[in-house]
């Protein structure tokens, strides 16, 4: 496939393109370019072209990009013409955090299910669900054709929860457990780990301040 | 300065590798080898060993690296041989849940003061916080040397509580909102996006899949 011989560096800068447009679009700006895209998100315009090419030709040369357009274009391209349904399993004070984030549905994830083997949480309101049992969790999946799953466990259980996930059928992970899974290789995994963002950027601070 | 020098990417993975070194440590392990940490991580182990000769000499051909010595080097070169005081903007939510997050402190960040705009919430308290107006920031950012700052209200105020912070010394940003910062070039910014990892992965997902 085609799809693989684009750098998933490249892929990644995708939704950060995706969301400036979008602003664009709410600002009803019809056309923009690859400078001002740059300038806006702090990457040269020549990396912006560089990337957008591997993905066809998108503006012409002196008149820019049409901002409609190139917006509809990475929707396609990173599958956001179609609605996402996902689990997520963890029902505490972080699950507790993402069932109530709103940005999910506004981009047309849908969290179809919260689950946690706690039987003290199992029953329970959370938001608009109600959290279900882990027995429950292959039914979801397979009912809603659920995709993708949200691991907000703790760290100790987070891998025994990817490979349910996995098992059940679902082909990507966003893991908020501090822990690096291994999965097969058909199934993606992103990581928001705090942490590590703040340990990245520690290192380039003076040794000494803030303490 | 030779900080410089080492590629932005590789700093980004040494976190991970500190992680899962703690992990080996815990486990009572003396020794490894890049074979296992790339085996564990999912990464090569020549891109390891590649990653840490920009720091210096760690193992010895044959005899591997020895666990508790990498770990300690490798939170030295994080400044994690050091605490870091930071602040947190935002107390909805999304403030909530990362002002609850045990995480934070068994690294050696400190949450010092959650701050908000909203009269509504100031003076209220959130966990062992108690909400402070944006009046009292500057305050604390210099008499807590904190150096670094977490964005956690709506994308449309994240622009003005960024360049707060940075008018007030932060030199580091964790932005918890949906939209791109430009900052100087001495501050550095994360980002945690979980609807751009969605979009990332969907894009290696069967169109049609999941919905």
């Amino acid at each position: 496939m085609s799809r693989n011989i684009v750098p998933d560096i490249v892929v990644g800068r995708l939704p950060i393109y995706l969301r400036m447009l979008d602003f664009l679009v709410q600002e009803g700006r019809q056309i923009t370019s690859s400078q001002e895209l740059g300038d806006r998100l702090g990457i040269s315009s020549a990396q912006i072209r560089k990337d957008l090419s591997h993905f066809g030709e998108f503006g012409k040369q002196g008149t820019g990009y049409n901002v409609a357009y190139l917006r509809d274009q990475l929707k396609r391209i990173l599958h956001m013409n179609q609605e996402w349904n996902m689990v997520l399993i963890g029902a505490g004070d972080l699950g507790h955090a993402i069932a109530h984030y709103q940005g999910f549905a506004a981009h047309g994830f849908h969290i179809v299910g919260v689950f946690d083997n706690d039987p003290a949480k199992v029953g329970k309101a959370l938001g608009k669900y109600v959290v279900q049992g882990m027995e429950d969790l292959q039914g979801v999946i397979e009912a809603d054709k659920a995709a993708m799953g949200i691991i907000a466990v703790p760290a100790a259980a987070a891998r025994q929860v990817a490979d349910l996930l996995i098992g059940y059928g679902v082909r990507a992970l966003l893991n908020y457990a501090p822990i690096t899974l291994t999965t097969p290789h058909h199934v993606k995994v992103q990581y928001i780990d705090p942490v590590a963002l703040l340990q990245h950027m520690a290192y380039y601070l003076p040794n000494g301040a803030g303490a």
